[in-house]
């Protein structure tokens, strides 16, 4: 474990997307929603898939230089085609198209094929806050989730995230992934060579498994529930509220057909749409009532929430993006830790692009 | 138990939404709301809570007579004044209102102020189906459950529905509490004198609880998840942006403020906002593209995850609406079974107002 500060991470992944043949625009962002993951504590979803997209590049899945184009609109509404750009680059521009549209009608809702993997969706729901709207963002994912009483792999853990500003108080920011856990947490227990709890995931043949290496022999992650009994039903309609609206909505693949994020793995022959898709959503507060009004409100309902009595041996009640908010804190200022194994193929990629790291 | 026809049924309910004041055209709504949950076996919101119902009018908490207004609006957004109306009343009024907007803009989202509980979530998401819109519906409810970590009851089990419409294929329906389990199934376990499994309450120490009287007694429902190893902040998440969606949005109560579904709980002497609060959505299939388009891809989602492998011992994998849409099927042709308490407490109404069952 060795730690970056978050200035050196940034110029080094910025000249590594430039060296890739982005725009100096499109880097600049791209390496801000990635790091944005970093600095946030989500470090599955940061740095550590700069490789990643390294490879995605090589095996020529990614668009460098993206059109990015709206194909269909409405006031309220548009589809837009990535192009096959890069996620961390499509996404922001398509959350600025909703927030356009929520300043001119109320509303801004933004479904788009034809991208890649976007990073974290807090990002991206987030960048409603500077304009007092409430951010929504969420995006389909490469298929590891089996539905309830399934043994096939249909769904990807497809996060949903909700950002809601408030006045005096920091903003409501909710960023989960729609199975119990995410993919992340069962990597570290693979390194860890721990259990998984139960409830996470299920083997090949459908049956629960506790083994966290099951799921690279064709079992699967589990929906939030876990099971029928406690409710799995409900995170396979939230995952598949995700598919739908980010890939039918738009003319994505969806289910089985979404591609996969590592360049490894096979292209379906038989792709029902373009790319993976994602869905994003800007509410200005002031469409609703005056702003005012509704901040003063939401620092009442956040007061509440965190001021209410824990239970023995829990020091507080946190609130949606408080963990992550003060993670941003720490690591903004002491620097950003990586693992070994991460910062090896940081090193591999600044070898390969003659970049210093 | 006795089996009932739903004509009968409607006819019942009809009269007794009548004797408390109601209009012809909003006792005919109010009855289909509240007993499509009876034909969806959704038995916890249907008929069996008129007697709820009536004990509200009674303690003056519902106004039969509504004027049910807009009192702020964009294009493709509204506030609604429920103006104490039954829910069942207020809720389709502000779907309709959602989906006007629809038709103009593309997507219509209204959140409602002052109203009751609005029987199942389901009902006013699915009045989007047959505009060919998806529809979302939403509401808070009475503080039952408690966030992550905290033992104060702060959210009602807060239900989500969206409505999803197809070509050939039924369409999708999603109508779930954001608990692990609902409160009606706490009550079924009660009658039964049955252990609740862990995950679903915890006592009013905040510790882990099978069983199932332990709600009445100071404790509170989980969010769906159940632990935080389970993921039970998300569940935490998703009712927390149903409440604010709900409530923060419109001017309702929020939280621990939101009235009681039973009349002999007093309301909060310092309310935050006017009655319980509810959230609709209605977009436009061809918002995005064409509807044909939109359609085929739908069919072939539902068919590839209804056709996938199950896990042994199971026959099927369900898409969310399935087992209501059979359910619906069953009791149009042959009945709605009701349990002796809902069948006394009809009779009970019958007696007081002088209305055959």
């Amino acid at each position: 474990m060795h730690t970056y500060t978050y200035e050196r991470l940034y110029q080094f992944t910025y000249k590594v997307l430039i060296s890739l043949g982005h725009s100096k625009e499109n880097a600049r962002e791209a390496t801000r929603v990635l790091l944005s993951a970093d600095l946030r504590g989500v470090d599955s979803h940061g740095v550590a898939r700069l490789i990643g997209y390294v490879r995605l590049f090589e095996a020529d899945r990614v668009n460098p230089k993206p059109n990015i184009q709206i194909t269909h609109e409405t006031p309220s509404t548009a589809v837009i085609d990535g192009d096959e750009g890069l996620g961390l680059v499509v996404a922001p521009e398509a959350m600025r198209v909703a927030i356009k549209k929520a300043h001119e009608v109320g509303t801004g809702w933004v479904s788009v094929k034809n991208s890649n993997h976007y990073g974290i969706a807090g990002y991206h729901a987030m960048m409603a806050l500077d304009e007092d709207m409430i951010g929504i963002s969420m995006t389909n994912a490469s298929p590891l989730v089996a539905p309830t009483f399934s043994i096939e792999r249909l769904l990807g853990t497809n996060p949903i995230a909700v950002a809601i500003p408030a006045g005096n108080q920091p903003p409501f920011v909710a960023d989960m992934a729609t199975t119990t856990a995410a993919n992340g947490k069962l990597e570290i227990l693979q390194r860890k060579n721990q259990a998984a709890p139960e409830g996470w995931i299920q083997d090949k043949e459908g049956i629960v498994s506790t083994n966290p290496y099951q799921l690279k022999e064709g079992g699967a992650l589990l929906p939030l529930g876990g099971d029928r009994e406690h409710g799995s039903h409900k995170g396979y309609c939230l995952g598949s509220v995700v598919d739908i609206f980010s890939a039918i909505l738009s003319g994505a693949n969806y289910g089985p057909w979404v591609p996969p994020f590592v360049s490894f793995l096979p292209l379906s022959p038989n792709p029902v749409g373009e790319g993976i898709g994602h869905f994003f959503g800007a509410m200005r507060v002031d469409a609703f009532r005056p702003k005012a009004e509704f901040f003063s409100h939401m620092d009442k309902w956040i007061e509440t929430f965190r001021n209410s009595q824990t239970i023995a041996g829990q020091d507080r009640v946190m609130i949606p993006g408080d963990p992550e908010r003060e993670m941003e804190k720490e690591r903004t200022e002491n620097g950003i830790p990586l693992l070994e194994p991460v910062i090896n193929d940081l090193k591999s990629l600044a070898d390969k692009f003659g970049i210093e790291l």
